[in-house]
């Protein structure tokens, strides 16, 4: 056990698993360029079994090293979980499965320490933001359900259900196009331009101090 | 009244409350969707009713304990405020009215301690950018009633009245499809681009300093 | 002397020097209104030529009680200019004057103190901005050189002369509707991405610095 | 080479410097106007050459003065790179590479004090970035990847190649009419929402966490 513990934490090693999944970030990109993928189709093929072998003996050896203390890491789950959808997107024959064999290439946010850090980091930033973020949500969904019943039959294409203006409301809420969607409404409600209005600062005026709970908190650290 | 105090400020009771609020929440979402409207409409309009009735209840409960100093904290204030508008657009014919029920669900901001935390936050950091947002607004008239002497009869639709330049130029604020906008007028008035280049050049100012403004008035707390 | 200081300086003058900038604001703004100017065009002109003559008493009282000591203060100049402009766009026939008289209501920042405040600190704050402009000045410039060259025969629209280029990489920098422009360069020139690419990389590189020294400067303080 | 040295240091000649660049900024200006550059082709063309000979003779007298130590400082490497485009850009026949010739007014951030020193700070703030620059990147090639496998067939013009994705997001992640995109791609694929939506929560959440980065940054200076 010392020995495989010691090789899989040993640099070389580490560097060769980088090496893996950026090869195979490399083989799952040209399999999406047609003329590459009817030529060498075989060989992206092989690479991208013998990293997924690579990938899945590694965590073993990981799980015979660590045993009890595995599930406490954090990082070992999110390894799992990564190899568990590279397993299931070989597998299965779905076509959105198929596309999520590309996630394996986050493995590098767990085997690179300086992503790993980042990583961490904004992942600490978190729990700070979550009431600011569950304040805009309920923002968004009070004004979706007032807009669905203010502007559903006069702009059924941005207004007409609930997933519908709610979509329509997030895109207004990053600022995307919001004076046209704005316009289209205020053709049959003139006064729409108050509803637009007071949603947009109650948004931007939210953010504002999501903007200054994260400065806050970075500077707390 | 100390029973009923004791009563109220229980954390089940709390939780209870904020149960009903998310319950209404539902189905004032579902209400929105036709075909569960025209089945399930009986159901939820009576959850509806009960939901009214508990917040009433509480409502009133509350003014019973607190007596006196019952005006004297803002949040009460919100909280009757936001029953009234319960109250009204139920009883109310008026379409907008009845849009304004979903409103009821931002009790959730007083009844929810983190909510409560991150309101309270974002009202104390108002007054500190108020002479931002007075300057903000000055720009937006000045400018408005320039465009509207200038541009309005090349491009009505965009400059034609007052309320609609300010509506075209708080659009140019956010940075939508100002450029669009510009050109349209630049066919008309080929030297326009000095007046969208440099409204933008002081709003982009403004913001950054309400920005600073605030990341200051973070630090100081 | 000392009696015109007393009432220049009087709280209560002050408050009235606001009320008649605010009647004026709104009689300037009721102007674009047609019908209105149609009906009390007389009143609203009355009203003006009241309030720019109050103006021009109370700079003129500024001027007798300080003397020397006028022109030293920044914003006797400002007032002495906005004044200026009042008087010239009265009086003058060309129609861009005649829209600068809404220019007035500017007076409001030096007469507030708040406001003045603001204004005052927005101004401290440029010069710590002043090379990160040149800075963007410069990229502009080459970048809008170099476009014209390059896409000017292929998208004159967009890139047909120098003004045009500057005024389009203007508009790409703020991140209006940049990838419908690069889109149509790229019709022709595939390879344009890299350029647009590289441009908006490096703008928002140096706004993020320009913002860094905003705050920065905003801390020392 | 004392007196070489003194006479490049001198502030008169670094400002004689900096009016070469200015004039030969002007004048590469000038050049894409046509009526200009058909009428004075030969003058503009004159003054480019005096210009490049006087940057190339002040790169050479200070490879004179400072010999082994002249490639130690970077922006000696950033001036020798400059006016070696620019020679190359003067002799060689590439539509692209003429095109480059603008480049040379860069050599304004090496000889302007305080245009120096913004670069340098510029790049100071860099390696603190690289890890979430980096981590940018790698999102968007996943998501890119994933999107050319489920969206390439449906909207083909939007996410028909890996380039192509690519481009498309790197402009979703900039908010540059996201909603129109993700619409056009709803239309056959209805759940892409979920697509979108993570992918600017991921993109906002990160680029957050690069301002914070740059912000503590600045802080710890
Ligand atoms: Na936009
Ligand atoms: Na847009």
């Amino acid at each position: 056990r010392e020995r495989t513990r010691a090789f899989i934490n040993h640099r070389r090693f580490q560097q060769f698993i980088v090496g893996v999944i950026l090869v195979n970030a490399a083989t799952l990109g040209l399999e999406t360029v047609p003329s590459v993928a009817a030529r060498y189709g075989d060989v992206l093929w092989a690479i991208d079994h013998v990293a997924l072998y690579i990938f899945v003996t590694e965590l073993l050896a990981k799980i015979y090293v660590e045993r009890a203390r595995f599930p406490r890491d954090p990082w070992n789950i999110f390894d799992t979980v990564i190899v568990g959808i590279a397993l299931l997107s070989t597998t299965g024959g779905l076509s959105v499965l198929r596309s999520l064999r590309i996630l394996r290439v986050l493995r590098l946010l767990s085997v690179v320490p300086s992503l790993r850090r980042v990583v961490s980091a904004l992942l600490r930033a978190m729990p700070g933001m979550s009431s600011i973020v569950v304040l805009l949500s309920l923002v968004l969904y009070v004004a979706a359900v007032m807009a669905t019943k203010m502007y559903g039959e006069a702009v059924p294409e941005r207004f007409g259900s609930l997933p519908t203006s709610l979509f329509t409301l997030y895109q207004t809420m990053t600022g995307d196009d919001w004076g046209n969607i704005a316009r289209d409404v205020m053709q049959e409600h003139p006064s729409a331009w108050i509803f637009f209005t007071i949603f947009i600062l109650i948004c931007t005026f939210v953010v504002l101090n999501l903007f200054m709970a994260v400065v806050v908190s970075a500077m707390e650290e």
